[in-house]
């Protein structure tokens, strides 16, 4: 395996690239090699196949899409309330609307996940991982709700960025004054999670 | 175009089945030729291209996905309060695990419909008929809540679906005695939509 980090990383954006754009069955090696602009035969030297590619495609895509730590430390010194969860899920909205190509991907892993037994135990890991990640932050930060808060706002922002990255029209002028994705999140919020 | 409707419905149920088995761009005349063990060059009769057969999956799932008018008839002879919306919302993830090859293509036709900026507008509109018919379904039963708990209601279920259909190990056990999807479907409902 070729060992040049920085090519490696260029490889795997392009993979994301090329994941959202084209879907699961568009990814291939000459794609992704064409994408990054190297000479065919490159992402070979990096990845041992389709699958080891869609493992570092996750892992890449997490940090991609985590928040800033500057932005989670401001709002980590404000009262731990519900306005406190809606800034959170602000945050998150607006981290999925700058990397739109970003989230599309990973929809695109979820549907390849369902062919590819190898890719879902992994991808299943990661995600699984990271509900449970957020139930402990939000336990840690007392914020308002249990864990079945925590799950039921994760399902129901799930559905509002696969909506609203997919057909934005839908949603858009459904509930009369409601902007869309913003004002939506806080009626979620509002729905979801208890006063206090 | 060739008129015979029963051959026009299995090869659309074809389409849907190569749609989510190897992703929208497997979605080829000749693999929904294949798929509905029919000569090569068939599915070219029926449909005058692949935005065609596009909106005529969307059309047939409709169809395919829509609740059992009795079922329906049972549960609007119960009380209308918020048991009766679990109900409702349980009836409705009952014939998505059924029909998950059905699902897992309207999730390929989102995904598509990011490409393709015909099957965008076409399936918006479908999309949005469906929410507001679920609106004023919701209105005229006299459930409880109004259009806002609906479009919360309505984003949990996507992203159940979504989550349940594509990843089910991540909702399994993430909390404690709650069944998935049934458990977790009573849940989303008690959070999301007021008692009465």
């Amino acid at each position: 395996m070729a060992g040049n980090p920085e090519r490696r990383a260029v490889l795997v954006d392009a993979g994301i690239a090329v994941l959202a754009r084209e879907g699961a069955r568009g990814l291939t090696f000459r794609a992704v090699d064409g994408e990054a602009g190297v000479p065919t035969g490159t992402a070979s030297n990096y990845f041992t196949g389709r699958d080891d590619l869609l493992r570092q495609i996750d892992a890449r895509l997490h940090v991609r899409l985590a928040p800033d730590p500057k932005v989670l430390e401001a709002l980590l010194s404000e009262r731990r309330d519900r306005a406190l969860v809606t800034a959170f899920m602000r945050d998150l909205m607006d981290r999925a609307v700058r990397d739109r190509t970003g989230y599309l991907a990973l929809f695109e892993m979820r549907l390849e996940a369902t062919r590819r037994p190898e890719l879902r135990a992994s991808f299943t890991a990661s995600v699984r991982g990271d509900l449970e990640q957020g139930m402990e932050f939000h336990r840690a930060a007392g914020l308002p709700g249990g864990d079945e808060t925590v799950a039921v706002l994760y399902l129901a922002m799930l559905g509002l960025l696969l909506e609203h990255l997919t057909l934005p029209g839908v949603l858009d002028g459904a509930l009369e004054g409601v902007t869309v994705p913003e004002g939506l999140v806080d009626r979620i919020v509002r729905t979801v999670v208890p006063e206090a």
